[in-house]
């Protein structure tokens, strides 16, 4: 049999581990591999194919987990009798096309090494080290003497009232008029995403996402049997021609954007932009979903008003957590919104999971309003600001010419794009041998095609750290320059 | 226009308020009531069609949420210029017609009065006076003392490694075989129930429910895009024979039960009775949500292994939480499953929410490893077999022959069905004014048809109250059996 693998970014293409596994799906399916052939290693494979063992391996695990091959130590991957039944003692029962697709998501994730000697620059993960964990550990306490057993209890589906009381007037300091009725907490911004979309999508229909974008709204989007449309990125966010063409698509019912520190590109669209963007939404009569998550984490510049400061069409859902700013162990988020919606909210919220701990939203009221927030906000963000200096230092001085990045105002994440060329999933290996770990751009892309760009973060490196790893990634990009051309044309082999 | 409205129960047959929203949607969209035509007042109406107020005025709200009609104070209800207009400024976005289902669920949530003088029977929501307060703050205290920062930070998404090792010791002492690897934690068992239902279910898909069951549970799957289809229950839990015919239906990919206390009637199915469910479910090969939520609160009789214990065919996901049996203010409900189907929670979870709050996980996990649990649950079960007890000498004193109930040998729920002819959604208003609330039956049932059964609740009111609640309720039915005989009778009016 003959496999191509392009390897190569282009419009449209499935990535390489994907292509791979197709392919065999093919040949075995269609009995041209017949049962009990043994497969090439990976090591082979991966070396004909020049693709890297991690992508083989992925490929050869999504087989395995649907019953088409079998690998056992010390032998060797060998192809399966038949399709398993799914019927029977034993079998697991077949899995919904929606969760097959989530796990083959899943299998495609990045991996990370975990405690190694690799610098962490791949994780938007707050570090542990910088919790007020002493003010939050009194918060609590406070909350339980004032409120008693009502905080074990199942509180109201929207959330603590002294909690959305807050936020709402942190939100009013960001422009955004919304009273305690407009705010509808939820388990983190992530669990927001979901409640907002579900709102105005069903099954079948579309999202309209930024490309790159969070790559956990991917997995919500086709968890929910949603299709996601890229809009591409330009200089100053979402290209506005390309958003009003895929607006207009009737069955793209959302638009869900980060305008403010964008994830992963790490840079905030301009006021103009913003305006115009929900001049298009209005007239196409379309919802957006904005997602401030890191909007609390800026540490230079001017604020730029939230979409849901400048809204006058009652189309923007606002959604933010305590995630990023604070810990996201408290998984507190909260989204804005009007009339009608919030009662949509609380209806797709009931059904789902009948509210969070309140306990937790009380402390979360305390802690705010004894001013420990702001105290750990002012830290957080003067830390970001040092660590930004030092990554945007190392970049300079360790990348090969022809690499760009982003320089943010604040947030934890920083876009860097190699020369063309290099492949950053396959280059990640490499780097972590190397010494460092970075989240590849591939893993951001709506079609997740194969990327030069990578995304790194501030969040648990200190500076030193930073220049260690951003040295690291330098050798590492050199040496697959060097070694790694052939890698990135196309090859033919018989397999 | 004429409108029949049939109050009495049939298979099939759509409750009361929606057939009059059909009927006035009807008329409207096909302009035969015109734009500014004034709508008989709730009361008039009411009268008219030998229903309760209540009933037509979740007719209207539906109607005007709709945007068919607007209600002035005062004036009264009128019919709107023809359908609103989906886009332009100010105008709500059009929401998924999943989320239009659920909030038209919602509305058809019976109403109850909060903290007036009618005794609560109505809800399962544990007694706050009975929690463990501080010894759960104890707890608290020494999860932060021994784990710190962690327990604030991203937690593994399958939940605090602690609280899932004890939970499984739980588990291996009601003969279920489980390591800690194969329980996810999830919010509370409700988020249970979604994930479990998506695993095997995608939009379009059906699943088979007990019919009456968990009201909750029939929003889950309404907002999932699901279909759910009823068994009805015999004697000894579901009708086995339905049972088979329901699940052998291909589009029918999974069973959602409640064999332990079932929700609403709070009897248990036999052994022989699990044995034979599970032996269709393996041949047909259909898997099995068992949710055993009330599992730890059995006051009386022996234990009956769950349906997890029982499983050879590894098709069971057994699912509880700590809401009923502690508090349910944590958001700690569990999931067991096999292999493959961990991974596919853990996907679905992933892009649902990134996993609960590991400092309420871990805390529950020192308060388990202190005894606390287990001194609680002896007292709570202590407290309902008393309260149980007095509930059902109540019953029998008070109520009307031919009334009949259950005799659960623990749980918080009692499920009553009075004589023919009385609809307890009806019911429930007069009840309230006499000083008791009840959850009509018709909630609970797929097709929200009405009913003349009814559910009490242990949770909240003691003895005393408890006594005071059931003479409330006797006077009610026997008020309504001599007035209300005319109102299950099929009318026929002029609107």
């Amino acid at each position: 049999m003959i496999l191509k693998v392009r390897t190569k970014a282009g419009p449209g293409s499935t990535p390489a581990y994907g292509q791979i596994a197709e392919h065999l799906r093919r040949e075995i399916r269609g009995g041209r591999l017949a049962d009990g052939k043994r497969l090439p290693t990976v090591r082979e494979m991966a070396k004909r194919l020049g693709v890297s063992r991690d992508t083989v391996a992925v490929a050869y695990e999504a087989l395995a987990a649907e019953g088409l091959v079998e690998s056992t130590v010390g032998r060797g991957t060998f192809v399966r009798a038949a399709a398993p039944s799914p019927k029977g003692t034993g079998a697991t029962p077949p899995l919904s096309p929606l969760v097959e697709r989530l796990l083959e998501r899943e299998r495609a994730r990045p991996r990370f090494v975990d405690g190694g000697e690799s610098v962490p620059l791949h994780a938007i993960v707050p570090d542990p080290s910088l919790f007020p964990l002493d003010a939050f550990r009194k918060a609590i306490q406070r909350a339980l003497r004032k409120e008693g057993g009502a905080l074990l209890a199942y509180g109201p589906p929207q959330g603590h009232r002294g909690l959305r009381e807050a936020i709402a007037a942190r939100l009013r300091a960001l422009g955004v008029e919304a009273g305690p009725d407009e705010v509808v907490l939820c388990q983190g911004a992530s669990e927001g995403i979901s409640l907002a979309l579900r709102l105005f999508a069903s099954p079948g229909d579309a999202v309209a996402v930024e490309d790159p974008t969070y790559g956990n709204v991917l997995s919500a989007v086709a968890g929910l049997g949603l299709v996601p449309v890229g809009v591409p990125m330009g200089e100053d966010g979402p290209d506005l021609a390309a958003l009003e063409q895929v607006l207009a698509r009737p069955e793209v019912k959302v638009l869900y954007t980060i305008p403010t520190f964008h994830n992963p590109l790490g840079t905030s669209t301009s006021v103009a932009h913003r305006r115009a963007l929900l001049e298009i939404a209005a007239r196409l009569g379309k919802p957006v979903v904005e997602d401030a998550y890191e909007i609390d984490l800026r540490y230079e510049g001017r604020p730029v008003p939230p979409l849901a400061a400048l809204d006058r069409s009652g189309l923007v859902l606002h959604l933010s957590s305590f995630s990023k700013a604070l810990f996201p162990g408290v998984r507190v988020g909260w989204i804005v919104a009007r009339g009608r919606l919030v009662d949509a909210l609380l209806a797709v919220k009931r059904s789902t999971d009948l509210g969070g701990s309140t306990l937790l939203q009380a402390a979360l009221a305390e802690f705010l309003g004894s001013g420990a927030f702001d105290r750990h906000l002012a830290r957080l963000r003067r830390a970001l600001l040092s660590r930004r200096k030092a990554l945007l230092e190392a970049l300079a001085k360790s990348l090969p010419a022809g690499t760009q990045w982003t320089t943010p105002d604040g947030g934890y994440q920083v876009w860097v794009e190699l020369p063309e060329g290099i492949d950053t999933r396959e280059l990640l290996a490499e780097a972590t041998k190397e010494g460092v770990q970075f989240s590849p751009g591939d893993f951001f892309r709506v079609d997740g095609r194969p990327s030069r760009a990578l995304r790194l973060s501030l969040a648990t490196a200190d500076e030193a750290a930073i220049r260690a790893g951003v040295a690291a990634l330098g050798r590492a990009v050199r040496e697959r320059m060097g070694a790694g051309r052939r890698a990135s044309r196309s090859r033919a082999v018989h397999v």
